[in-house]
């Protein structure tokens, strides 16, 4: 038995992923609808979802939740699609589970597992983008995992512009121009009230290029912050438009970049798929043991 | 004598202030005016600025340069006002030295020593700005200081914006809206050909509104990367215009900051003035040690 079995769960706005793992493996995955009539009900189905796994052996457990953390404390600060909000959120799962537990943000969670065992091997400086219903990343500084807020799709790019959805009052922030809803908004400029994203990728429409502009720019703009030697895409939107969004993302991305970075970097697919939240989870709860 | 004592040196365009520092403390001082010929001459007249101080007890040597650092093999990697450019700087100096040598941007020196022993006392996650001829700034996160490019000057605020002064082909980026540069700019345009960033600070002219909503805009952008709970702005052009910044600053950080972080985020003077980026070295000298 290793001290590397680990449970990684990923909690997701309709359904919640619990994986057992070991060194980066999957051995066993279940998958539950998320309970959202309230915290006390989430907290209980997130434990359930845990105990249909064999935890013998476990020795800690990681959750990536769609929220903001307070590292020092471990506190869900507030998420957008689960009723999460100011939640002590490790202590009221150790308390259910008796196990060492850690959360961390889930973006930032499937940028860890693409650094450890997906398109981030061999690199020490790594940064990921998840391009779906929103935006979001994670960074890996020095080999370390960088915990802090990295709200990258919080990150503003086109001072007093699009304005953002849902409960974020910003205005031009990288979510409202290269996440999935802002292309379906696109689509529905450029094609009329049914367009979708999945239209504009289909017709390889030349919308997709003013997208895959903003992208690059914000890409470039977290390569003088950050200095990534690579940059994985990953997401729904993102992986299914990546080659319709990558040329003109270089083209910023060159100006924008303090040089020679530009040049050097690397703008690679997400490999893990939809098990990247997992395996991160997995990882954040092996720091944790 | 102290293991705390060690030498702290800021590297300037146009001169070179070296300290004996021990607990944050400068004991002596020495100014010398920056060698500018070449890269040797410029490493050769660190070492004798460095020399000029009683070396006695000194346990390393920490220098801040305007440049970006490569932290893992502590090169310089390059630098808009001094001939330094893929130098293995921390090898140079301790060849001329024979003392342990660490190097650290300039601006994220300066943000450690206010973390350290200025306003950001107190803090567990700080960020300072400088704005002075350009924009620099550092992040401490969870009480370390965060050793990447944060080359936070080049953050992209304005997508298609304002071009970058230099060496930097970027356009829309903070240092192009908010530094010195940027508002003796701004006052051209206002008051005419001889107009000054002075002039526009003297007349409490209202330009420097917009200047103050373009750097609220930043802070807003990098609390939700960062998530500091206090920030600092430092910086000649900062400190002299502070006053008349900060309130269409604030204004944009509640727009753009994710709430809560926006209303409880403090924004504040530096303290340490011209001594920070040398007392900040002299730390990150420490952690050489």
């Amino acid at each position: 038995m290793s001290v590397n079995r680990v449970v990684g769960v990923d909690l997701g706005g309709t359904k919640i992923l619990a994986g057992l793992i070991e060194d980066g493996r999957v051995l066993a995955e279940v998958e539950r609808a998320t309970p959202t009539t309230s915290q006390e009900a989430l907290l209980d189905g997130l434990a359930a979802a845990v105990r249909e796994l064999p935890l013998d052996g476990v020795t800690a457990v990681g959750f990536g939740i769609p929220s903001r953390v307070d590292h020092r404390h471990g506190i869900a600060l507030g998420s957008v699609n689960t009723p999460l909000r100011d939640v002590p959120f490790e202590a009221e799962m150790h308390a259910r589970l008796g196990l060492p537990v850690a959360v961390e943000n889930d973006a930032t969670c499937a940028a860890y597992a693409e650094y450890a065992h997906g398109v981030g091997r061999g690199t020490v400086d790594f940064m990921m983008l998840t391009l779906g219903t929103g935006v979001g990343g994670g960074i890996v500084t020095g080999g370390a995992l960088y915990r802090a807020w990295t709200e990258l799709g919080h990150m503003v790019i086109v001072a007093d512009g699009e304005p953002c959805a849902g409960a974020c009052s910003g205005r031009g922030h990288v979510e409202a121009y290269c996440s999935g809803t802002a292309a379906n908004r696109v689509a529905r400029e450029v094609l009329g009230p049914n367009g979708t994203a999945r239209d504009l990728i289909e017709q390889r429409h030349p919308a997709l290029a003013e997208i895959g502009h903003y992208l690059g720019i914000a890409i470039g703009s977290l390569i003088n912050i950050f200095g990534p030697e690579r940059v994985a895409i990953g997401g729904g939107f993102g992986v299914a438009a990546f080659d319709h969004l990558l040329p003109a993302a270089r083209t910023a991305v060159l100006r924008e970049a303090l040089a020679p970075a530009g040049q050097d970097v690397e703008i690679e697919l997400a490999q893990l798929g939809a098990e990247a939240g997992l395996i991160g989870a997995g990882l954040v709860a092996l720091e944790a043991v």
